[in-house]
């Protein structure tokens, strides 16, 4: 346990997230999971993992549960992986193309909240491109509701957060004596934010951040990493990279060096990984942006993790169900 | 019973929607059911109904039964009500995305449910903005295959009437007492319309219309109903406010008051609603365009039954799925 | 059993579509089938078919099977068929808007695939436009992953093949003894090209091809069918018709005669079939255009076996699905 360094931030979270007896009923942020609670959902989650070409796990632990998928922006990877969790529990999962957030009227999202309440949705995962939509929803949902981040604006992206822990703990194990780079566009990631708060949470010895000066995050954030601009100078000893992609979009900005320049200096290559600890893993939440922000050489290497995230992302997702939503099965 | 009044015109429905040993085959209209086929209906309907909180129904009384729910016309509401009413009656249920009433050629459409009954649907469930295609469907499936709808055009909306009526009753008890007031566009509702059928079935003491003259329906149309230009005339001892959606294209209609001008005529604030009798209830099939048709002090005030229809949904459409098709079940 | 004829071009699959143990592992084309193989799927296919009006038959046979949809051509007929026979057999069946052929770059389309893989779907049902693409696949997947076609470009659509092989069956016998004529565009049909393959496979007596000289395939191409430019010709004794469907877009081609010319020399009316054997058969993949391949009075007619052709979709499909999956269930 370290008194100083990135973990002394602890901003607090904009909604309580758990039920009065302390159980877990909204994860909408990893920023104020307890080292303890991360560590039972990870154990969870590894209870639920399978490798490739086993029998996915099934089990009836959600039977007469309804969870509402809505998805404001497009993810199948995300939302085909709570849909396959929730059936692989016995809840019944519905996609729906529901417009949360009339960004005018909080009332009309509210309306729409409610319906779904009166359904008889016990659980809503949102993935919403506009920050604070997902407080707002559980802020005023039935007390019976829970209420799971897919992904929210720049901000939090929480199971994702959890699956990075999880495959990283199974192939480095506990992560309280790691060294962690995070590169790319920290500055718009909710995965980087996640990823932050999940590491500090358990306590990973150093946290880097390698970006561009124009996508480095502003200063009160990521209090306590280390800042690297240059790859290089960032890789040189770690146990874990962790990749971010890179949207195309950003190249606009004239101070973002483009494709090809991106490649030339962020581009993760098998050169630059050497500078890494020789057992480093390379992680990438995908989709990849091949021979931009990464090599295929690295993505396809024996060093890559990146596979073992996809599955690690439904047995997490089960595991969080069950967490909010075991208590409520029939 | 009355004998004269709104309940006196009974003009023949379209189709026959029984079979032969008289219970119900379709439901696309509710014109000709009797008082009695409605009350079995809504008494089922209460069996499934559940407190927001509780787990939803479960039931296989429709195991091995396949429902298409065909819609287009956008509607998440109505179709994951119907998605969800025939899940937990243990059907499978199938979305589609097919374009029914390929205007032109009724023979394509013809070919297109033809195909869906050689894939094993047996109950279609139709939302389309054609009058008079449900009926054409009906009368050509397979004598074991039941078309329900979903809202038919400006026609018939009918499971929305059954749970209106089912929402009155669980409120304000038998229906036969009660005077009602609809307001809004009532000449473009088929919620208006299934509604007039339901309560009229249901004896209603007095059913009244209210709407600006453009919005009227034809003279012909709802016989027996008071009509009402000025809401505040309309509203005055009734036990219970039906409000509508008003379409904003309505307002492109000159004789049509716009937004800010139709709510300061036809809005529901609190100060209207205080005309009508002390205990009476505001119905809205939702979504409301809080700040046109209906005051926020309203629709969440404590007289407003809104978010009970939502729930009632539901379990009108088990009723009514179990009514076509328990017979059938595996 | 015949030496000579259209039986003898036997060009190889592309891919091995069998497990080590000969077992049916992909189904991307019914080039490389044997008649054995054929009759097994067809005999297991008649053993799910079910008259409409019967209740579908229901399976566990591959519970703990999940199956992705992947159709990146609008099918609603076909996708809808996949997932009610992985259904009917106790299958979780998920429908992917994912876009799998990003042509530019091949890297892609296998990360997406291996990120389906990693969340456990063990049957990938893909139609696709763009030929190659289901053998890409195929080649990369791992082991325990089967991948079946459903529509390749003009190239090939197994089960649409095996669905009329079995439709022929149930109403002509044995497929050996049998005049086959297929009219229309039959050289960007892959509907003609599946026929084709299985009727050869099963030793049909004699296999003919009826279209406009711009609509005939290359040379080198259904070897060993007679060619026929004059509709009345082709029709003449044959026992099955099998029409296709010509798309509106080929009639841009000035060699091809639109619509109504075209219905003038290829559409299949009542005299003209009156050419053909007494008790002849006719089909089509649907949807139908009526007026321009097939007028209605024999789509509707008597000889029509064209509704059989749909339902006997379904258990095609759950019989393919069983073979390349059966072993894998819980």
């Amino acid at each position: 346990m370290q008194a100083d360094g990135w973990q002394a931030m602890k901003p607090g979270a904009v909604i309580e997230q758990r039920r009065p007896d302390g159980s877990l009923r909204h994860l909408i942020t990893l920023e104020d999971l307890a080292r303890s609670e991360i560590e039972t959902l990870l154990e969870r989650a590894q209870y639920y993992v399978r490798e490739v070409g086993q029998r996915p796990p099934a089990s009836e632990r959600l039977r007469g549960v309804t969870i509402a998928n809505l998805f404001t922006e497009p993810s199948t990877r995300t939302r085909v992986s709570f849909e396959l969790a929730g059936r692989r529990l016995g809840a019944q999962v519905v996609n729906l193309e529901v417009q949360l957030s009339s960004r005018a009227k909080g009332e009309t999202m509210l309306d729409t909240i409610f319906t779904l309440q009166a359904l008889h949705f016990d659980v809503f995962v949102i993935r919403d491109a506009e920050p604070g939509v997902l407080s707002h929803v559980a802020a005023h949902v039935a007390p019976h509701v829970s209420v799971l981040s897919a992904g929210e604006a720049h901000l939090s992206h929480p199971t994702q957060g959890l699956l990075d822990a999880l495959t990283i703990r199974q192939h480095k194990g506990a992560i309280s004596g790691l060294s962690i780079a995070i590169v790319g566009d920290i500055r718009h990631s909710r995965v980087a934010r996640s990823a932050y708060h999940v590491f500090r949470a358990l306590e990973a010895r150093e946290l880097r951040i390698v970006a561009p000066a124009a996508l480095m995050p502003e200063a009160r954030e990521f209090a306590g990493c280390r800042r690297f601009e240059r790859l290089e100078d960032g890789l040189v000893g770690v146990d874990v990279v962790m990749m971010l992609r890179v949207q195309k979009e950003r190249f606009a900005q004239s101070e973002v060096p483009d494709g090809d320049e991106y490649f030339a200096r962020y581009g993760l290559t098998a050169a630059r990984l050497a500078r890494a600890a020789a057992d480093a893993i390379v992680m990438h939440p995908q989709p990849m942006n091949r021979g931009v922000e990464i090599a295929s050489e690295v993505a396809d290497g024996p060093q890559s993790v990146i596979r073992a995230q996809v599955s690690n992302g439904v047995a997490v997702r089960m595991a969080v169900l069950e967490a909010v939503a075991g208590g409520m099965a029939a």
